[in-house]
């Protein structure tokens, strides 16, 4: 169920209908857009009276929500949902005519490996780092990162460089250590359904970055988001990095179709990682200017400043000189869709 | 590096070799078979010299192991394991010559649901119950699950019917609150690669079914499997429940090739799902003797009082005179194969 | 549109339903069951109007047909078809309780290969031969065949060993060469949806098998047969060899759950080649098992004298000795389905 | 083995290596570039002796080729394939500089409908036609195209409106129909191994537009291709359509990461239809967008004048306004990465 507010409703009106559904043990969401507040409502078994909303003052209709994601979709939302990143004051906008470029290392692994990086990524006009402190390997005995020794790092590099830090979590324990050192905790592609983590992720007051699944579909990925909505979490980024298909000449298969599927159900922005996409150097830079040019609000780009030594990923890592040469592509492609992104 | 120990190896010899790893600062794994015992050794970043291992008592060889994973593979195991689910005295053993069958509801839902339930499939041969408190869902506002009241329900059905109990759990933190409950600590397919659960089921008394993930290789099933041993637990049954393909006359593909190709790899024992492998109530049955006829160890199988009624998955579940007749047929497969299947 | 005729319907209400159809420019297609007659019509653009048949004498009713595949379906025959092969006095039935076994190399070799391959298999039981006289290949470089000499070995296989013939042919030219040399026109994965070819085969007088292609849908398979089928040649003999997955540990995915599916939608009989459908001697044996427990009408097996030095495929070829093995420990899971296995 | 000529080799030089390779029996491919000519070597069962041509007058070196594919790749031919389409002096260059644009309707349905198509995507700048004249159908019942009477339909379009065409063939007889009619043989998906048709295809002598399987890997793609160059004919196109996944929000997943795959493993152009890789008509513009940043050297586009009746495909089909806007974007696309597009 969706409640409409009329373009002229007051702000007691809009809490007046809050008010309603919570007295039916039911939970509200409201979600103000450009021209009108909607409100939509969780935890409802099954499907509501609509008169007993419409009655209300201000209310100008309340709608039966069909699709099975409701604070995600356009239908409560219809225009873009722009997520604010970083600090008050110092604040990216994803989701905005600006392309929101994360770069970054695979894992943080030293000091003077993750200001190398920063520099150069600023330099080249990324706004937003990554870097991996908790890496979920494969195998048990792969460098699974250097924990919160790593986040400190980031901290360090948020300060230094005043780039907004975007980092991994990866168990609802672990997102109470890794919240307070990051601008934006990412959930990872294998646990896009790790349903404990949306959860907590959703009582975060840190935007979350989204991962599809390596084998999700879109209404399994956007259910994803809507599990971290539907606990009060707004500012979710979603990220398209690849599938896993028959095709061997990738890693992964990068679906960008997905771009213009979501942007048709969906409010939340969409950026892509074509470096997990891919998973060869080679092929991240077309791939980056191809998402950039079928819409995507942004761009997650694996960088080390040692590529051929990096203790993880580093055959799909660019070197800073080839990450000069994404962003200047990146850039005049953008223009022509009439988006920007940053300079140095 | 896998020590492989001379047959004539004492008890004292194979401590010196443990304590000589544990002083180098890595993890051994003792692991007796028939023959002999191997100790595998974790934790160490490379490759160790032979040398070292083979010049102390008792040692036949060191082997450098050269699959990804260590602990799950024949080459430190080459006999079959056999997982002993259930308390002292009224031991199940899983991996041996009968078939282990565990059915019962998709989520516990009630106390007259999961007794009929637990009569009928006791009755029909089955010594292990199924029954989800805990239910992982695509959509926030599905049904979740009893949540611990459903697992005093399950305890009671052990305690009534002498069954041993299977459930599922979700996160590091609910394993703590589910592990007293249950017999066997079932990890879903979406969990799969969710590794702060791997190793805390790792660290947990209790068997662990561990189902294979939606796009999940054999190498990364096993893998996930390899966390769970790595950390000291060696008790794991792995299920394989479909996977995901373009295909959509089933909700899932079975690939039950994969039985003989963990057969050949790994000496974990490994069971079928077909009630999710297929999903379709009436493709449940044929692929239930498939299954056994390819060499699995067991079988898992939801059956529901009351199918049509049921709160998840009621259409994959088999009403209970159903799995009577599924019972008899499987019973004839694992003849052939000369392997047997409890009877009531 | 189906046309059913009434049980006690005579020879010339049949006739007359057909010269109907006939004078509205389409094409019937009369199929009896052991109750009744029903008259399948093919080439009317939509649907058409019931009571234009439901008027003449015999007819029970008219039912216009949802699925878009019409002869393939239960709808149309409720009874499993019988597909008879080999010449008049000396046939095998594919489809009814006895399993169908083809065995024979990949491809066509020498005479010794295929003398010996035949007297091997024949005396394990099998009742057909299979081999390649020509052999679609991915490269233009590698061996496609011995062509019409490969032909006239088997011809002579037939006659040394009274084993029918069972082999490919690769477009509707080729097969005006294959068709008089064989007992089944077989068509294979990647030319599934070579409409040409399934036209040119339906037109042929021999049965022909149908292998499932790499990506096909239960649909895609079930039309393509139904391409054979509506230009008059009912005898079609479906046959699952895998399909494409993300999956590595098996060359392709063998998808058995399309037995009992095909099973409900069709009354074409349906066969499973394990040796294609694992790529993988050791996994030929167990699927073999598992295909026949799920249900499957017969099997294709790729047998070797000497696998190692065949000239294709030949790491999933069995020896002699294993198909021996393979035989008998199918005969006895076959039998617990009420079916049998030819013996020597 | 591949023979590399000297720069300086003569006329004389390179014949002398032709006929050496032709007196072992095999078939010699020379390939002219811009430096020096290569000469392919098919035929041969395994590897030759280099020092047999070497001490040939002008031989720089003999190479044994290490891949599966020969002709189609860089070893073979450094420089980008440019395939000149059309009549001598009205020729379009397909993997030059300006990107090739294919458009028009799936299947000719009538002159009306292909007149006015025709007018339109020339007037926005298309240079080459598409249509349906044989369509490969999933279902023996749906439309299977206008046959001849739509070649000649086509044949009128090239002349009416200076347009290349760009039409289907199905078997090997039928290319003996379609060749005199079109400038561009094209291949279906589904016929993509159908090596038959591959063979007759590599001895016409217009150019080929071979499209991917469904579920084709890169490599059996390229194989393909050396198909149609192993038989003479080096004019091959090839064309993305997106494979078949798990993906259900389009019809087929578009895979533009095989574009820069292409571009390093061969010489030959590859353009995209994202009609097929979407079949959705609102993600067409998006993906058209993403095809040329990703590097193709075309596209082809399905326009259709009254695209909601249209016989097959409509769903996926341009309305002509959509066309033209498309082609603005993606003409300021194909500007940032040095390429035209061509104009009305």
């Amino acid at each position: 169920m969706l409640v409409v507010m009329k373009p002229q409703a007051s702000e007691d009106d809009i809490r007046r209908v809050c008010e309603k559904i919570e007295s039916m043990g039911f939970r509200p969401h409201p979600i103000p857009g450009a021209q009108r507040t909607a409100i939509g409502i969780t935890g409802n078994p099954g499907s509501l009276p609509p008169e007993e909303f419409e009655a209300l003052p201000g209310v100008a209709e309340a709608i039966p929500v069909s699709k099975p994601y409701k604070l995600v979709s356009r239908e409560v939302k219809a225009e873009d949902s722009r997520v604010r990143v970083g600090p008050p004051g110092r604040e990216t906008v994803v989701g905005g005519p600006e392309l929101a470029i994360i770069a970054g290392p695979c894992a943080v692994e030293s000091r003077e490996q993750v200001f190398l990086a920063a520099q150069r990524v600023r330099q080249a006009g990324a706004r937003l780092f990554r870097g991996g402190a908790f890496k979920p390997r494969t195998s048990p005995y792969s460098f699974q990162g250097l924990g919160e020794e790593g986040l400190k790092l980031l901290a360090e590099v948020r300060q230094e460089f005043g780039l907004a830090i975007v980092s991994e979590t990866i168990d609802p324990e672990n997102c109470d250590l890794v919240e307070p050192y990051v601008d934006v905790l990412q959930i990872g592609a294998r646990n896009m359904q790790n349903f404990s983590l949306l959860k907590r992720a959703g009582r975060a007051r840190k935007p979350v970055l989204l991962k599809r699944g390596l084998s999700a579909t879109l209404e399994e990925f956007l259910m994803a988001a809507e599990y971290i909505l539907s606990e009060g979490n707004y500012n979710v980024i979603l990220c398209e990095r690849g599938v896993r298909t028959f095709t061997d000449h990738t890693r992964n298969t990068l679906d960008l179709s997905v771009i213009p599927a979501v942007k048709t159900l969906s409010h939340l922005p969409i950026i892509v990682d074509p470096s997990h996409g891919t998973g060869k150097r080679d092929k991240v830079l077309p791939m980056a200017r191809a998402a950039v040019a079928a819409g995507a609000d942004g761009l997650m780009i694996e960088v080390h400043p040692d590529a051929d030594r990096a203790k993880s990923d580093g055959f799909q890592s660019l070197y800073p000189d080839q990450f000069e040469a994404l962003m200047a592509e990146v850039r005049a492609i953008a223009r022509v869709l009439g988006r920007t992104v940053g300079d140095n």
